[in-house]
């Protein structure tokens, strides 16, 4: 893509100039990005192919390292994509409009269908946990991202104790942490769980029961005196 | 070792004549799954070397072969050990001579605590998901090895709600699950858990909280009516 030898220069948005695709920052790097988490997804850190990112993307290895600087920094940049990315697909939820049963209720269910609909956010975190998270520890956005989601339970938590339909005394992470595990273990482990367990985990019905189950878990915990 | 060139014949136990261990078959195979275990867990199928697993079983790759035939029907005896050593930990809580609650309560503690001391347990398991449980849906023994752990949950949560202790009609399985969930993927991601809320999971005033939340959790949904 000559086109976009050099991305600095001229800050034209995307859009068609006779028959050629202008060079538009911002949608290679969001391009780049979505390759980057495909690839470091389905292959890991050490496995990833630049090429392969390229070619996804439809770029070349100069634009990659000219945006990112190496594929470390490719690979952070990819997570903290992944993470913008489910952060802002709950804040959309609009749960601070809810009432606290029906909010929580709300996140548990999009929390599952996300995982469900996003598989490469699970794999991309289980990679960067066999990397011990250095990579996010040198992110400057990372915990800042995380804030508002902490705040938001915090707010259904407590509108839920003052209704008295929640008990009080609810650590925000720790039920956040719990509705995580609840789909995610569920969907990582469903290869080995389904085969201890003698049932296909991942049939339709029983994703249906899967999600009847954690919403009632969380909801039967937070309701219980 | 070359005691141990022809493990078929004879059927001496361990012991030492004249400074020389002689061979046991059990005790042989035992130490080349433990071994197996670890380094599996350390590298993956793919990643391990059978070299690694010989120095450590203190064995050699003739004595492998013979035991296990080749490296998958090793890496699946591995896991099946792995779950053979949880279950039969699990049977010896005596869960079934215990009241529903301090026995569920019983059940949370043991799965937390094992995940704790056997952090190979968890890797392995991630490992053989990324296989797609390909190896374990080959065993002969995982389903039978899993009934009486279902039977033990059924007859706690039977016994629980004709006390009217827990609510009626939850799947033992389902349930299993998410006990499991709650504490496995708190570990296995601890890493990127502690990096995007700023904390660390692993202190252990941290990981005492989690078995508070969890035990919390898991009786305030079956005691809720």
């Amino acid at each position: 893509m000559a086109e976009e030898k050099k991305p600095k220069t001229g800050g034209a948005r995307a859009g068609k100039a006779g028959g050629r695709v202008r060079r538009d920052p911002e949608r290679t790097r969001a391009r780049i990005l979505e390759a980057a988490r495909v690839e470091f997804a389905r292959r890991g850190l050490g496995g990833a192919r630049i090429d392969q990112i390229t070619a996804r993307a439809g770029s070349n290895k100069r634009m990659i390292y000219y945006y990112f600087g190496n594929k470390e920094a490719l690979f952070l940049a990819a997570l903290e994509s992944a993470y913008e990315h489910i952060r802002k697909a709950e804040q959309s939820l609009n749960l601070a409009d809810l009432g606290p049963v029906q909010g929580m209720r709300r996140l548990v269910r999009f929390t599952w269908e996300y995982y469900l609909a996003h598989p490469e956010f699970i794999t991309l975190l289980n990679s960067e946990n066999l990397h011990r998270a250095e990579h996010l520890k040198k992110s400057k956005q990372i915990r800042a991202m995380h804030s508002p989601l902490v705040a938001t339970l915090e707010g259904l938590l407590e509108r839920g104790a003052r209704a008295g339909a929640f008990r009080r005394g609810v650590d925000p992470v720790q039920l956040y942490i719990s509705i995580a595990a609840l789909g995610y273990f569920y969907l990582s482990n469903s290869h080995t769980l389904s085969t201890i367990f003698g049932r296909d985990l991942k049939r339709p019905q029983a994703l249906k029961q899967r999600l009847a189950h954690m919403t009632g878990l969380v909801l039967g915990y937070l309701s219980a005196r």
